[in-house]
């Protein structure tokens, strides 16, 4: 059994907050929150505690992991107190949108040598996880192309767009180490193409809302990820493996399985509204396989240097939108 | 918030159990089976307490309704308890396999006037529920020809099939209900034809295991429902719905929505492997159906009444299985 | 190279004509129509001659086969004809309406030893036979439950449904077909339920226009076929087999394969508006497999008495439909 | 009635045969081969006569048009003799491998008035015209993300990759065009990145069999390209067009209707085994296209001017391919 407390209680924290709850290995133990009311209602709801301060959160003789749900300017914070502490992390990506920052942050935890985990929860998606375990049996024989489609189905607000460090640090992050997930290698060169067509104002923090990457792979496979802010018919997420004996995909999932036939057509239940919709259990499945490895000792099937190489990915991809052309990609952070 | 005390604590009664724990408008009070170890599991992982005895669950000072997941032969005796208590009841089907007796407890569970619901749960499957959805709001006409399949990947043990009171009333009868409700009119005639193909030893009780049933309905609409005990394939339930300007569909459930091309074929997630994965959400919307009719003083989603029709037409089935002609469907038990 | 007459050049026979004239073992000799225009018409087209006489149709000097698709009337005696010619016959269905009167026909043809075949082309229906091919290779196992859909999407004409014979006789005797070349045994017996919903003045005829049937083989195996002349939506025809290990099925055919998201909904192409345009294919396949059996001296791929057999089952379905009970199959004619 | 000669008798010269002869409105006169012995089984079998010189063949007193289908170093040559004899002309793509030289041809064919067409067939496959249907009826909005899917079954053979202009000019190029008719705006920049990953020999001539190209569109639309040689599950091609309010796509093509469920999975007929499969109806819909244009005098649905705009995009790839950048694209030959 784990002891678990959570920082953050916004709406990723109240999530969280009901797997931590229904996990069998965890007790759920405190939560903390700036702002109290929301930590005091998360808390009410599982039977937590609300911590009064940060002290008592990073106390190991109370907790044995932390849940870093908080806003991403505290990530690298939190994560380093958890490794003076010796409490195990679980972190909310990314861990520092400062590249350089992260690399300290992760070096400081690294050598502490608690357990920590970034929050990469797409891999835990059953049929993305499905996807790889094919690839892996070698039921497509070796990867050559693979294509990755991340559509979200409404722009976030301007407020949010404007700090998010963009559209590559932000929504293609995610799609970037599910690339080297699959592939089991990492990109040397990306090339971005992307456009301000959903919301023409975001060009004034130099971001794009549609993109398309390519991504070289050290063995000649290649990738192409879409990111997409705003489309009109839902979340549109689904990932292709094209390998030299077949193809394997993670499809875009429907909402349901009604279909009307009439009219010269078969109408049949579209895709989910929205992202929450499809990646719902992919939080607690993330978090099982963290309890897993704090239970058995083992490694986390995400760590922290995950998080830093899709960061290194996405801060070349952000050079090749503004440059226009493909740019290598850094993961030393010695070539700046 | 409504006080519910569980009856039975099995398979299905651990199911409930849950929903009941998870339910912001229940509050889940007390369990009773009369194996107490077993009462006593469920009650400690929802915080509920064990009742000690039949009295106490029947007690309107301390709990508003009762669910009843015990073993089908004590359904009746605790909805009349229920009745005469004034306390709501949600019952597993049937009511009792005897239908004379199930029309004696229903007229006495009415005359005292509770809220009682039978848990036909399909009628609250997403899919199931957005094509009668379609059907009442016209979107394929005036029904015409309706296609059930119902069929599990395992034939029960010997043991059950034997007390089950056979397909008709055991496994089709919620088909039956199914079609009653999208047609929106009962039955008046059916025929059956089965044969013991998985397990022919299940002859000796003179059941069948895979049938395929006729119904014809007041309108001229015609009803197929095809029954399985055992597929070598995985859990198949799915209805179809002609109408005079369109057909819709509930369609069969994958498991997942990965698809590997290669060989010439293209390989995909197949069916549910057993029954309760597909059906699973369905009892927590019942439930949740049930809830508010309480909480709004409204009928509920489903009488005791459908479940004495379905049981009805599961008895003329019954008969036209024994003797390979049709029969009419005797819903006021005064042919016999 | 075989030598062929056509008799008939109506619909069908202009179909046939064009198959005729593709195949490259053909040589489309004559074309006979007591419409000579129709027949002048079909020759030009095609570089055959139009016969001026019944007489020079049926001379061996000139004629290998004939292609019998002229009026159901004529069937009897065109095969008769061939038969006493030594000409070997491809004929559309029925042999004979009557029943008796085919099976004398039949008789007399098997006493000439020619080779003869009735065209249920939907046997020839490239996902039909691989659907079959599946099952003989026994990758689903034993048959146990087999479904077929029969659904066109207009009324044929009051004129025409009135000397069809019947929907039994008209409609699923195809499918009647199809059962057995499924299941490879022939049903005992059969029960149909049946309503006219879209067009009532055809209970006039003692007719219907919606049914449903089932059919027991003697393996214990059950069949379901329903039949609809109109639906609202295309052309609706599928098979599907469950064996005891697996099923499997020919879908409903889409007319295409786009499909577009939005407003919640994927809307995809839908089924075929018309019958032919599923179906069309078959007939050159059909006849490419009686020419196949000419050039190797082989059975042909279908029988005469496959077509005696499939109406047998329609005359006890038409029965059933009658007397509302299910009816013993008659294959040899002495129960009546 | 439009009298056609045809020149080129391989394998594509066969099936163009096979159309010109079926077409009702083209009275198929002349085939024209410098291996006399294929012209001559080409015109048996189809009623046309041998050419014996190419004068015979572009001689406007017996030929209304010719469709060229002879090796790629005879087009523009045949082509400037069609149209100095006035003569309409259908010709296979590309004009002429090398760039200048072909716009020097269509500059000299502009010239001389005849109506010409290149034959990009796949604008005429049934459902990328649909798709295309569906954009401009603007029922996905503003194009905002097309992907274009082109992948071969298996590698040509080095001989033929030789001399073939690479991926782009040879495979690649008939995407190119169906991005600019979907979106009906011309590519201002591309970039490519391959590898050669079925048979690392082609890079000996500087080829590549796996590439991803993005085109950049003057409204910002994007583009993604992947075209592949060899796969290892069939032909696929599909085209999906996101727009501002929907996604509309004309997908993969199944090779039939037929699926077997058992062992956990679903397993469908694949795709076409090859290109051909999927593309042969598309040649008689082009050659169509073109004779309504001569029949009704108005422009053919594709010009060769759209020949050469896919060809210099197709040198901008190239460039781009071998550059490692972006590269613009010189629709007037005025850049270099």
């Amino acid at each position: 059994m784990q002891r678990f407390a959570l920082l953050g209680a916004g709406f990723i924290g109240a999530v969280h907050a009901g797997n931590l709850a229904a996990n069998p290995d965890i007790a759920f133990e405190l939560v903390y929150d700036a702002a109290v009311e929301r930590a005091t209602t998360i808390a009410k709801t599982h039977g937590a505690s609300v911590a009064r301060s940060i002290d008592e959160v990073f106390d190991p003789a109370a907790v044995d992991a932390v849940l870093i749900a908080s806003s991403t300017d505290t990530h690298a914070q939190y994560l380093r107190l958890a490794a003076d502490a010796g409490i195990a992390a679980f972190v909310e990506k990314p861990i520092d949108l400062d590249l350089p920052a992260a690399r300290g942050t992760i070096a400081h935890v690294e050598d502490r040598g608690i357990t920590a985990m970034v929050d990469f929860n797409r891999r835990f998606d059953r049929d993305h996880a499905e996807l790889r375990r094919l690839i892996q049996a070698d039921e497509v024989g070796k990867v050559e192309l693979v294509q990755l489609t991340s559509r979200g189905p409404a722009s976030p607000p301007l407020d949010y767009v404007k700090v998010s460090g963009g559209q590559m640090r932000d929504q293609t992050v995610h799609f970037f180490d599910l690339a080297r997930w699959i592939c089991g290698e990492d990109p040397v060169e990306v090339f971005v193409a992307g456009s301000a067509l959903a919301d023409p104002r975001i060009t004034e923090f130099g971001d794009v809302d549609t993109s398309v990457a390519t991504l070289r792979m050290p063995s000649g496979a290649l990738v192409q990820i879409d990111s997409v802010r705003r489309t009109g018919y839902g979340y549109d997420e689904r990932i292709e493996v094209m390998g030299a004996t077949g193809l394997a995909e993670s499809r875009r999932q429907p909402s349901g399985n009604v279909v009307r036939y009439g009219g010269g057509h078969a109408v049949a239940d579209g895709l989910h509204a929205g992202w929450f919709e499809r990646v719902r259990p992919t939080y607690a499945s993330a978090l099982a396989g963290f309890v897993d490895a704090l239970e058995n000792g083992a490694p986390p099937p995400v760590t922290l240097d995950d998080g830093l190489k899709a960061q290194a990915i996405a801060e070349a991809a952000t050079l090749s939108l503004r440059s226009g052309r493909p740019q290598a990609v850094d993961y030393r952070g010695d070539a700046g």
